[in-house]
């Protein structure tokens, strides 16, 4: 009995360094029915970047009508740089064709999307302990130790935030994290409140 | 990294004929971490019942001191029958040592579980439709035709309880329904609501 059900919306949210893209990708990969959000954005396209896949690229005026017309679930404008936000319609369209949607996004962004899309599923990715994103962002190499600590103590920030979010993940071991992530979409498609109207699609509207 | 966490309490309804019994076997035979609650009962055991195995056996007396100390998660007693109840101590005790306990129970009673347990993970076990659970109960052979009008009569109501459930588990395929119930309790378990503490243990208290 194939139950055909509206995708989930899943906002991911975590600390520079704790590993949400290599879990997201991780998860992508197994499951191709899994879509990471396309963003807008008023900047100028980077060589190779394709319009709708790795961005959708705006004009300003365009990104406003966008504004107006509250076709964002979130968008960021700092004044004098170029805008940013995430536009319903990809998110939308993708989720009534029962695919789940990942936006990727800081936890300001977050409360946001969960303010205009209360069914959002809300995960924070943690990382084991504060020492150890250290190591982590230590060991990428790049990171000068000041970007370290101004990271680090962002991250205490962002880990405040965490009540505000469904389900923590912590990223130990990354399959672990995958399936926690996996449960998660499952556990969620099975909430009463996702099931409406179960009542008349299990009598099939027959009399007993 | 063990996250020693508290187990689950897993409220389980659903209609006769459903499979409540055979998906939560299935379920216990996989994670040996997870208990049946064991209730307490003033009818006298049979042969072969083990107490504080199949039953907790209790005198009316007992049973009377139970209730008025707050012993029972829930209890039912119809005038001139035997008491039946849910100790509290049972679940509690287990779950302290991160075991999950199942609770298999009918709607009014999990109703008063979660009024005295507001953390319990609330599953309602629904067959894939009305007409199909009507054919396992005549399937079973046991069944007098005026029973399977009663038993399907007792669904449809037991069915408008669902909204006050956290999960809905169709049991179609028996594997299918206990990989749902795996994944709650996983989901559950990374809920920020049971992650208390969270920024002092991840921190590990160090400063920044």
């Amino acid at each position: 009995m194939a139950r055909k059900k509206k995708g989930l919306l899943l906002v991911v949210s975590g600390p520079a360094g704790v590993g949400k893209g290599t879990v997201n990708a991780a998860l992508m990969a197994k499951h191709p029915e899994i879509r990471m959000s396309v963003s807008a954005t008023t900047r100028a396209p980077r060589p190779g970047e394709i319009d709708g896949v790795h961005y959708f690229f705006k004009t300003k005026d365009e990104f406003d009508r966008m504004i107006e017309e509250n076709a964002f679930l979130e968008y960021m404008h700092v004044f004098g740089m170029n805008y940013y936000g995430t536009p319903k319609a990809f998110v939308e369209a993708e989720r009534e064709k029962g695919n789940h949607v990942i936006l990727e996004i800081d936890v300001q962004g977050a409360m946001k999307v969960k303010a205009a899309c209360p069914d959002a599923v809300m995960v924070f990715i943690a990382p084991p302990s504060l020492k150890i994103l250290k190591e982590r962002l230590v060991g990428r190499g790049t990171e000068t130790q000041e970007s370290i600590d101004v990271r680090t103590k962002t991250a205490l920030d962002e880990l405040k935030m965490l009540p505000n979010y469904d389900y923590m993940v912590v990223n130990d071991v990354v399959d672990e994290a995958v399936a926690e992530m996996e449960s998660i979409l499952t556990a969620e498609l099975c909430r009463t409140g996702r099931n409406t109207e179960p009542i008349s699609k299990l009598t099939g509207g027959e009399t007993i």
